[in-house]
């Protein structure tokens, strides 16, 4: 095929647009006293048993829903629909979420009246680090099974996340993992890290996990009143 | 920005090419005696760790070479260094290996004698299984500590793989994991899979994985012999 060298018009700039919506959102969110935390790891790291073990600990005291993101299968949001209002959201092949299926995802939960939004992404430790989904808090799970080499090998997703559940932590007698190199290691590229060891199956750290998600709630929701009196004044 | 709708000229079709090399690679590869395998899985899986107890279990009676995928760091190459010839293939980010770093690291592998090349792909479970890396065999591990219905959510990986090892097996007894279940669902994706549970630590079902290997080299060797034959005449 030949062709002349030419510039390509480009419509519009769809990442910058997804940007902007993806603060709005987050605004509109604070602003309501919801607090988003995009979910990310590994397939199998353990978000969905994390975030059913987080449902329970709670009960009727805090209200919590899940917008759940998997390429095909809605098994995830099955394991969770007994616990709280979910939703599936199905990419279809895709490695990841982005904001335009979150946002079919909020219009099927119908309420907005939540405490904590959580966003399961799919599992994959690559992709979703590139995509903001309006959270305010990003977690990402790494499983005592994977070994405590891995935030330096996949540096973007450690680098991009406030939190660092380390995960599975009841198998810790039978695997070569270090959590001493493991956190060293994510620290490494993200000193900021908060690190929560949490078994879901157990219930240990998870008073420790849902202390943390209370506290970065209160955080918002004092910083998104400044906000608004800074705007007013 | 306004613009009128037109054809956006393309210079190349780059996946068509890509194909097209991997094609040719494939069939040279074959000519020569090297059976391809390309291993996936999600990270911190066991891809490693198969292919150094690979590597000692053969010892001196086959001849293997590793090319070793990361979005960053050696840690990989550095562990398969002491058993076998290995280059570590670096992608800087990208969630894939795609054919060009292929073909960097057989330059600088160096010798092309080898039974076995072994890639090691980026541990992902979604983005690599798009990509054809002049492959003979497509492997997939699948940790027992991933859960059992992993093969559903992630199909794809599934469906364009002839063989799928289910590792670390010694943690069956700590960990909700059933075999059946898992072989199941992945046979109803792909039912021509062969599966094979592997603990590549204590060496359990390494004869296997190695058996299998070798049949497959000696079907790639008979079949490359056979369409010669068919050329000539």
């Amino acid at each position: 095929m030949t062709t002349t060298n030419k510039t390509v018009p480009v419509h519009r700039d769809v990442k910058a647009e997804l940007r902007q919506q993806a603060e709005e959102m987050r605004q509109t969110f604070a602003k309501r006293g919801t607090l988003v935390v995009n979910v990310l790891s590994s397939p199998g790291a353990g978000k969905t048993s994390l975030l059913e073990a987080t449902a329970r600990h709670w009960g009727d005291r805090r209200r919590m829903a899940v917008l759940v993101g998997d390429l095909a299968t809605d098994r995830d949001a099955q394991r969770l629909a007994p616990h709280c209002p979910v939703e599936q959201l199905t990419t279809g092949g895709a490695c990841h979420l982005e904001i335009p299926l979150v946002k079919q995802g909020l219009a099927k939960l119908g309420s907005n009246d939540f405490d904590f939004l959580f966003i399961e992404n799919v599992g994959n430790l690559v992709c979703p680090a590139s995509h903001d989904l309006a959270e305010h808090v990003r977690v990402v799970l790494l499983s005592v099974t994977e070994g405590d080499d891995k935030p330096g090998k996949y540096p973007k997703m450690f680098r991009t996340s406030q939190a660092l559940v380390v995960s599975k932590t009841d198998l810790l007698p039978h695997v070569p993992f270090s959590l001493d190199a493991a956190i060293r290691d994510a620290r490494q590229i993200q000193p900021d890290l908060t690190v929560m060891p949490v078994c879901s199956l157990s219930g240990e750290g998870l008073e420790q996990w849902c202390r943390y998600l209370d506290d970065q709630r209160k955080d918002m929701i004092a910083k998104s009143v400044t906000d608004e009196v800074r705007v007013a004044v």
